[in-house]
């Protein structure tokens, strides 16, 4: 399976202009137009605020990470959601991403639409509708899906759900953590679900085990939740409860991959393993929201030292000010929580920014 | 121009199944549809998280702000980002506000496409392309509009715009607060706008004068900012500085309505001013945000106890329980801040109402 990569296909798309709100066109260009437009926001000939992907940093950071997580020799799903662009999937597609990390039925949906096939879904599957939606997935038999399980109650709707359609599901054990978010807690839990899953075999397939340590926030609690991962992995393994070869193992946001990295790989598991991390804010890199993994990376990861480089901001918004009522006090023409820009800080730190820009404008339009 | 209603144009739509998450559908359903699919929430008929919008509940609180602002012999102007539903702009001029207030070029430019021909742009109107935007609006003569100045700056880049283009723009001075948002702070600043506003006759037309209380949160300083609006107005009227009669008086959020519409509608301005209130969250009516507001208007307001009734909360959201990993925590499948519902105070208390759900999901089914 390791050496099969879906590569989606490319087709072409209008924007639209209404929904966009790029400004005042009589006409929605085409993608294959906008490069002949050239656009300059110096010029204002976009409405702001936009956000600007640098092509550079955004591809120097595409082959960063793979080559950061193929040094580990771990596999590379970043999460899709924090763009949700299916250029952008399969631009880390074509560099070598083993798949696809997704967070619910729907986006796996639009991933597949644009050519994805192989999908980890990051959370426990439930309901109704998501089920028919992912089931109509499974008839492809190029679609390699994954979802996690963390109770005997939702791994009994899944068997109930597939089992009738003569499909197979495979699911990850989610292990979470006290005051976490999901996943299995303890052992008494852990022994409910896999007596739940003896129950709704083959239909529900046991692939692997997955966490998200990035609930946590130091780094010797994230240790001990790796080390119990690892432990579980191979308890699990030793009593033959995998129905996947390599077993599946996966984690990492985008604070701790390093640190998932390195953990999970000197776990010498050799190939009876598969390690697939999920960091999925590394295109765009937000320097201030990972500041602190960045400055860890950088002092103390000997595969960073070796790369001798690092992640590079490659997302820019542009707003107007549109009003500096007190000499302090810039009012920027944007929402402070869009989920488009998850990572600006404080309306004030981009408003002083903005100010720069503003006069840089400025000296671009005498 | 009072008695102009602007009523939009209604369209059929399609509703696209995999943009809105719907579920599995392999068509996509037109509006008129929709009622003949019989839509079951508990028969797990959509794809959760929806939003449910209580038809009756909208409607009585479309008729019961309708009467309360009236009551006060002030206009209506809804606040339009709420939603950014046309639907319901449309509900909303038909049960006669006088208009829909937007926050920006873009959202105006989608307004009019659904049919608005009145729009209080409750913002500064800046940059190019938004300029752009609104000029070709403009060109319909019975395209009435309205956008805030408050910087001489940008009343001569609004100027020097629309005088070129032989186009006239109506504005509103904003007067703001000393560390609040947008808005000029003192009479320095006043004298600097209205100075470059007689530079820019007729093409920057002076239409009246707005504000927005909701920055300050205890109502003495509400009072008194209010008390200085209608200074301000009083003092500019004696000045012959408008170009529009009656003059526009234009505040309040959805917090501080029932104090805006007392103190400007005391201040016996007669038929020189119309007062026009631009609440938007009252269509789907949050208890918890404006628990506070609600109980002072029940308590204290003369029109609201006439009235004997209150605005009652109208909109639902559904979502999944994924995983109960802890006896008191339950994880449910949605965001906490999206945009559509900015109104949802913690996770956890939406997780506790979902628990009720689910078992009444759970009862359903059996």
């Amino acid at each position: 399976m390791n050496d099969k990569v879906h590569v989606p296909t490319k087709a072409p798309i209008r924007i639209p202009t209404l929904n966009k709100g790029l400004g005042s066109y009589s006409r929605e260009p085409g993608s294959a137009d906008v490069a002949r437009l050239d656009w300059n926001l110096l010029r204002e000939d976009l409405s702001l605020p936009t956000a600007v992907l640098y092509e550079e940093r955004l591809l120097h950071n595409l082959d960063w990470m793979q080559r950061f997580i193929s040094a580990y020799g771990a596999k590379l799903a970043p999460h899709g959601k924090t763009t949700m662009a299916p250029r952008l999937f399969e631009l880390q597609l074509q560099a070598g991403a083993w798949g696809i990390t997704l967070a619910t039925a729907h986006q796996t949906q639009v991933a597949y639409a644009h050519g994805v096939r192989r999908v980890l879904m990051a959370n426990q599957l439930v309901g109704k509708q998501n089920m028919v939606a992912i089931g109509e997935l499974l008839h492809d038999s190029d679609f390699d899906f994954y979802c996690l399980v963390d109770s005997a109650e939702q791994i009994d709707q899944l068997g109930k759900f597939y089992s009738q359609l003569n499909l197979r599901l495979n699911v990850l054990v989610e292990l979470g953590v006290k005051g976490g978010r999901t996943g299995v807690r303890d052992d008494a839990q852990l022994q409910l679900v896999l007596t739940a899953l003896s129950r709704w075999k083959p239909s529900i397939a046991l692939s692997g085990l997955e966490i998200y340590e990035g609930v946590l926030h130091d780094e010797p609690s994230i240790r001990a939740f790796l080390f119990r991962a690892v432990e579980v992995t191979r308890q699990l393994a030793s009593e033959s409860r995998f129905d996947r070869s390599p077993i599946l193992l996966s984690g990492a946001g985008s604070a701790w991959y390093d640190v998932v990295a390195e953990a999970f790989s000197s776990s010498v598991f050799g190939d009876a393993v598969e390690i697939v991390l999920r960091p999925g804010c590394y295109l765009t890199h937000d320097v201030g929201a990972y500041r602190e993994a960045q400055n860890r990376i950088r002092e103390n990861n000997p595969i960073a030292r070796q790369m001798n480089s690092e992640l590079l901001p490659a997302l820019q918004v542009w707003a107007y000010v549109q009003s500096i009522p007190e000499s302090e006090k810039a009012i920027v023409g944007m929402r402070r929580s869009t989920p488009v820009f998850p990572y600006l800080r404080s309306i004030s730190d981009l408003a002083m920014q903005d100010r720069k820009w503003h006069q840089r404008i400025g000296q671009y339009q005498k």
